[in-house]
C-alpha cells in the first residue's frame, strides 16, 4: 500500500518538476542541466511529505505543488554543489553520471546556483490560492532551512568534520541541519498551508524531525550492512573516511536499537491526530527504519 | 556633490550589511566569508539605485534596506562563484584575496550559495512595512531577475562565448543580463515599493536599462584606455581573452559616441518626473560615462 501510494504521488511531483522545467529554454545547457539535474529517479521524499500534510487536512495538492516542487530543485541544487571536485568529488549518483562530469564543472555550479534561484521563483510565481502572508512565511523558512543556519551549516561542518571523530553533539547538529532541515521544511511549510494550530504544527515538526533522524541513522547502518545493489553506492565508504556515525559512536547493536526507538517516537508523536487518517504516516516512519537503500 | 552623496548612502548601505551579517555565528567560516565576500570596498551601486528611487518619492530609506542588502548580497555571491578556478580562476578582486583563495574552494563554494540563500531571508523576515503582497511580487522579481532568464543565463552565455566574436544581438543579450538585470532590479524594486504608476515604472525601468548599458560600454572602452592604477585590474584582459565588446564590434570611437548617446538617452528617459528632483540621477548618469575606474 505505502509502495503504491509513494508511486502514485511520486509520478504527480515528477510531472510537475517536468511541467515548470519544460518552460526554461535558454541558455540550453543551464535549462538542460536543471532537468537533468532533478530528474534523477528520486525517492522524492521531501515533496511527498509536504503532499501528505495537505491530504492528512483534506486540502487540494494543486496548492502545494510549486512549493513542493521548489523544495526538491533546492535539495538537487546542494547534491549538484557537493558532487562538484572541490566537495565529494563525485562522478556518479544514482548511476549516471554527476552534473559537473556531463555538463562541466563551471556549468555545474551555474546550474546549482540557477536551481536554487529558480525554486523561489516557483513559490512566489506559481503559488495559487495561498495568501501572500503565508509565502512570506514561506519563504522566510525555506531561506533559513536551506542556508547557514540549515542544510549549508550542516554541510559546512560535516565538511569539517571529515575524517576525524567528532562529539554527539556536532554530529546531531550535522544530522538534524544537513538533511534534517530539508525533511522539516515540507512538513512545516504543509502545516502552515492547512493553518494548523500550534499544537498540530509541533506534533508535525516533531515528527519530521524523527523520521529525519531515522533517516540518517538507517543510513549510517547501510553503510555498514547494506548491498551494494541495493544501495547504490560502496558500502564502508564512512568507516574509510572515518566519518562519525551512529555507528561509531554506539555500535551497531545499540544503533539498531536508537532507530527503533526513534521510529516508535515518531509514530507518537502524531497521537493527537485521529489514527484513520494516520496510516501513510505510520508506514512512512517504518519503511525508513526497514528500508534497504 | 555626487561624490558625497553616494559615499554617505554607502556608508549606510555598508552598515546595514554589517548589521544583518553580525547576527550570523556558526559555522564560522560560512558566518566570516559571508561578511569578507560582501564587505569589499564595493561602489554599492545597486543598494544606492534602490535608496534614490526611495528618496525621489519621499519615502523612508529603512523600508527598502534589507531589500537593498540583500541585493548586494545577490551581486556579491556572483562574484564569490564567478571568481572560482572553474569560471574566471581569480586570485584577487579588488587588491583582495578572493573568497576561494581565502578561506578554500570547498568553503566559497558554500559561502556564496549562502549568501545567494539568505538574502531571500533578509527580504521576507526583515522588511518592516512592506506589505506582503508587494514582499511575494518582489521577491519574485529578484529570483527571476538573478536565475536563469538573468544574470545566470548571461554569466552562461559570456563563458559560451569566449576567445570567439559573436554577433551583436549575442553581445545584448550577455550585457542586458549578465550585469543589466541586477541594476535594473533594485530601481524596478524601488518603484514597487513606492507605488508607482505603470507610465512611472517604465521610465525608471529605461532609466535603469540605459545606465547598465553605459556602465558596460564604459568597461569595455576602460579596458583599453583605463590606467591600471585606476581600475586595478590589467588593461587589455577583453582583447587578450579575444570578447566580444563594443569597441571590438563598432570600433573605439564609434563606441565613445554610442556611449554618449546612451547617457544623453537614460537622463532624457526620467523627463517626467519633475527636474529639481532628478539631480542625483542625472549626475549618476553622468558619473557612469565618465568614470575612470
Amino acid at each position: 500500500m505505502l509502495k503504491n501510494y509513494l508511486k502514485e504521488k511520486r509520478e504527480l511531483v515528477d510531472t510537475n518538476i517536468e511541467r515548470y522545467l519544460n518552460r526554461l529554454e535558454y541558455p540550453l545547457v543551464i535549462a538542460e542541466g536543471m532537468k537533468y539535474s532533478v530528474l534523477n529517479g528520486g525517492k522524492r521524499l521531501r515533496p511527498i511529505l509536504l503532499l501528505m500534510i495537505l491530504e492528512l487536512y483534506g486540502k487540494s495538492l494543486e496548492l502545494g505543488l510549486p512549493i513542493a516542487v521548489a523544495i526538491e530543485m533546492i535539495h538537487s541544487y546542494s547534491l549538484v554543489h557537493d558532487d562538484l571536485p572541490a566537495l565529494d568529488n563525485d562522478d556518479y549518483r544514482r548511476g549516471k553520471l554527476t552534473t559537473h562530469r556531463k555538463y562541466g564543472e563551471a556549468q555545474a555550479i551555474l546550474i546549482g546556483d540557477s536551481l536554487l534561484t529558480h525554486s523561489f521563483s516557483l513559490i512566489a510565481d506559481e503559488s495559487k490560492g495561498v495568501s501572500s502572508e503565508k509565502l512570506v512565511k514561506i519563504i522566510g523558512k525555506v531561506s533559513r532551512y536551506a542556508g547557514i543556519n540549515g542544510m549549508i551549516g550542516g554541510q559546512m561542518i560535516d565538511i569539517e568534520s571529515e575524517k576525524k571523530q567528532v562529539s554527539f553533539e556536532v554530529l546531531k547538529y550535522i544530522h538534524s541541519n544537513k538533511t534534517g532541515k530539508l525533511i522539516k521544511l515540507p512538513v512545516e511549510v504543509g502545516a502552515i498551508l492547512c493553518d494548523a494550530t500550534q499544537r498540530e504544527f509541533e506534533a508535525l515538526s516533531k515528527y519530521s524531525e524523527l523520521i529525519g533522524l531515522a533517516f540518517q541513522i538507517k543510513d549510517d547502518i547501510l553503510d555498514i550492512e547494506g548491498e551494494f545493489e541495493k544501495i547504490g553506492k560502496p558500502i564502508g565508504s564512512d568507516l574509510e573516511l572515518q566519518k562519525t556515525t551512529y555507528p561509531s559512536i554506539f555500535g551497531i547493536e545499540k544503533s539498531k536499537m536508537i532507530l527503533k526507538e526513534t521510529i516508535v517516537e515518531a509514530k507518537k508523536s502524531l497521537e493527537i491526530f485521529p489514527e484513520e487518517k494516520l496510516e501513510v504516516f505510520m508506514r512512512l516512519a517504518e519503511y525508513i527504519g526497514n528500508r534497504e537503500s
